[in-house]
């Protein structure tokens, strides 16, 4: 069987019951991480000026956007859904092919489940599978397609969206395969729109064309049949490299979840070793950080190449310094959105510690880790060396780690109550009976009785 | 200046006052060859499903689809222009980067009009401008692009849809780089669809996601601004080899709407000589056709390897049969789409002289040539080689012959008495107050009076 084939009947025949437990507790940490970064992300500017700028086309509006009042038809929901939950780009990522997988196919998820009853369990095995969809896609073409310049996020993620909404809509395998066919013609974006609103809006445009497609192979509209490994097919068209066995080795038995990711900071890559080193000091011996009088890191030459700002002139330049990164750790204790705003950047206990801070580049340290030294007034010296860094795919975050982060983001679009609530929830997901209530209950002001009414 | 910023540029500053009137009147050839076309497809299967699919997420149905009493929002609409537009492969293509140029653009235009107050002659000046972006960008990065797998005409015919929308919309320049940007970002298709709906889906969706990146910029919902010669940008992405100066060589003095070729066939191109030839052979001799005892034919040796079908099971193929093209051009005289169906493949007039027929491949004929051989019973051989197939660029389809192309088609879908009304408008579309005049007159059932109560 071919590829497109392969997957395809995978999703339409898989019931789930094979699937391990603890795949299941991996794709409910990834919700729970995943609902933090949309609540947060959806007030920003990106989803005011999408929402303002498409209400005016929005069908009926059955759906909920994750974090907002307005409700929009539902593949516009999963298109908002996307931007936010990116915008921060503080979600999850699978180091081994570079891809944010949760976005669009949770984006489209959460818009298709606020409007159309779904049970948290099928919710949850859908997101399973088109996690897998998108995660072996983006693996048979990682890394010539990425590096040839697509955002493999969107570019795989439309078919991980179009599988996952596939599964809820009841498709047959052929239509499966042409759901497959109308991703691939759809699937878009490039990394040139790094560092602008068009970066965010590629995810949410997968997830809403990942449920197009869907849609319309339910209502049988055609499309090629050999989608990915045609000769004029996804693979051959946009990797100069790839292999497509690696679409069906292993599947159903090795799942793409267990290697997911989630970041603890809401900063670059690159200098989170050093945030990690430095609240770990912080936690440890308490230094009073007026009491310091040197930081001294030893980093991989990477991290100096990329991030060797010490003069922060924009808030979004903190988040690749090095300096402000030690800063952080050793003040704060923690680097979660509000340690890179213009607030942060200009508190002159940062800004201290960001110029008493020197960093030298050294071969021998990996880009996850960072060797740290920090001098006191009174002569002692607190030292450490960070071997793998928080949150990377040895020492993942916790649960009580991710449920802190959670709170950090959401925090700042909702009460504390309800954050709390939103948290129990996504712990609980596949025993709710209407997943669409989690939906329906981040918006402001939602309550789990009003959430419930609006959803009846 | 940037390929993108000059680009951006002149669709802002152009004010038309340079543009000759041959460039005008061939925009409007390219419009009335468009209705032509998108008034008969609309009556295909892709368009049906389409619109059952995506009926619950149409916005407030301010915009008309053409050919169709259905309304929908702008961006639904340009998404159902354009499969209808696409449907027949009959539309217009320059032959110099093989795209079908006026589908993305005068989708997404016909739906804008039809909705908001755009006069006739703004509507044929973003068209112009529209159609002059997509083609050089198209430019740029054939053939490499193409024969990579792309569909060159949705990929390059989404940013001239944001132009045309762009320009209407009065986007400032920096806007209309973000348009290109967002262009960029959803410039989607490929080759592996051919043969399914999913291949009149893309141009479809490269109109109707030009017009979202035009809302989008002009909202100031940001982009990377070097989309297209960013190394991460368009042309380095989807092109081994590209050439950027074609994007500002001669632009505002060279005009690709010079290069526009109209199909006289619903055919593939290279039977176009044989139907061509075979017809001038009836107008003028005007044999009976139960009198030809044998034809004989001199063709370009691709054409034996594309369309060497005598053998006619489906109706599609009789569109690639060298014998088919044949017997039409000398029974028939021409090769609508009517020539084209299962009614036709069996009529016994046509089988007859499909067996009758021989071809053979000839190194010194080209693919616009044909020798043409018809033995008739008397004993008499009529005989004629044709020099260049018209269609083709350098024997353009008269004003005459288009208008008989537009009757062939429009008549399947609507009254004769429609079909002549909006012949008459396409030619004076640019004295229209109202441009959406047209669109929403192409109704079936609309009359001039009731189309413009509709528009008020």
């Amino acid at each position: 069987m071919s590829a497109t084939q392969t997957l395809a009947a995978h999703v339409v025949n898989d019931d789930g019951s094979t699937i391990p437990e603890r795949i299941w507790q991996e794709a409910r940490r990834a919700i729970l991480n995943y609902v933090g970064c949309a609540v947060s992300g959806s007030i920003e500017p990106a989803v005011d000026v999408a929402i303002d700028t498409l209400a005016p086309f929005s069908g009926a509006r059955t759906a909920s956007v994750i974090g907002r009042r307005e409700r929009f038809d539902p593949l516009h929901a999963a298109l908002l859904n996307g931007i936010g939950s990116h915008v921060h780009e503080y979600d999850d990522t699978t180091p081994k092919n570079y891809i944010h997988p949760s976005i669009p196919v949770a984006s489209a998820l959460f818009a298709h489940a606020s409007a159309n009853p779904v049970s948290g369990r099928d919710f949850l095995h859908a997101f399973i599978l088109g996690f897998e969809v998108e995660s072996r896609i983006a693996d048979a073409v990682y890394p010539a397609h990425y590096e040839a310049g697509w955002h493999i996020t969107s570019t795989a993620g439309v078919f991980g969206a179009a599988a996952a909404i596939g599964k809820l809509l009841g498709l047959s395998t052929r239509q499966m395969v042409w759901a497959l066919g109308l991703a691939a013609t759809q699937s878009a974006g490039i990394r040139e729109m790094f560092g602008s609103m068009a970066k965010s809006f590629q995810p949410g445009r997968a997830a809403q064309n990942g449920y197009t497609a869907a849609l319309l192979a339910r209502a049988d509209f055609t499309a090629g049949e050999r989608a990915l490994e045609g000769p004029r097919g996804f693979a051959a068209v946009t990797a100069a490299q790839y292999d497509l066995s690696r679409i069906s080795a292993g599947l159903g038995v090795d799942f793409s979840l267990n290697d997911n990711a989630y970041k603890p900071y809401a900063a670059g890559l690159v200098v989170h070793p050093a945030i990690d080193g430095c609240s770990q000091l912080r936690r440890k011996y308490q230094p009073d950080p007026e009491t310091i009088v040197a930081v001294r890191l030893r980093v991989a030459p990477l991290v100096l190449d990329l991030c060797n700002k010490r003069d922060l002139r924009r808030a979004l330049q903190s988040k690749y310094s090095i300096y402000h990164a030690a800063a952080i750790g050793l003040v704060r204790g923690k680097g979660g959105l509000q340690e890179f705003t213009a607030q942060a950047v200009a508190d002159p206990a940062l800004a201290r510690i960001r110029e008493l801070t020197s960093a030298i580049p050294d071969e021998s340290v990996t880009e996850d880790q960072v060797g740290i030294e920090v001098d006191l007034a009174g002569g002692e010296t607190l030292s450490l060396f960070v071997e793998q860094s928080l949150g990377n795919i040895h020492r993942p975050l916790d649960n009580e780690q991710l449920e802190e982060k959670f709170r950090d983001q959401a925090v700042l679009a909702l009460p504390s109550a309800q954050v709390e609530a939103l948290i129990g929830q996504c712990w609980q997901l596949d025993s709710l009976q209407d997943a669409g209530d989690l939906a329906r209950q981040t918006a402001p002001g939602a309550t789990a009785s009003a959430a419930a009414a609006v959803g009846s």
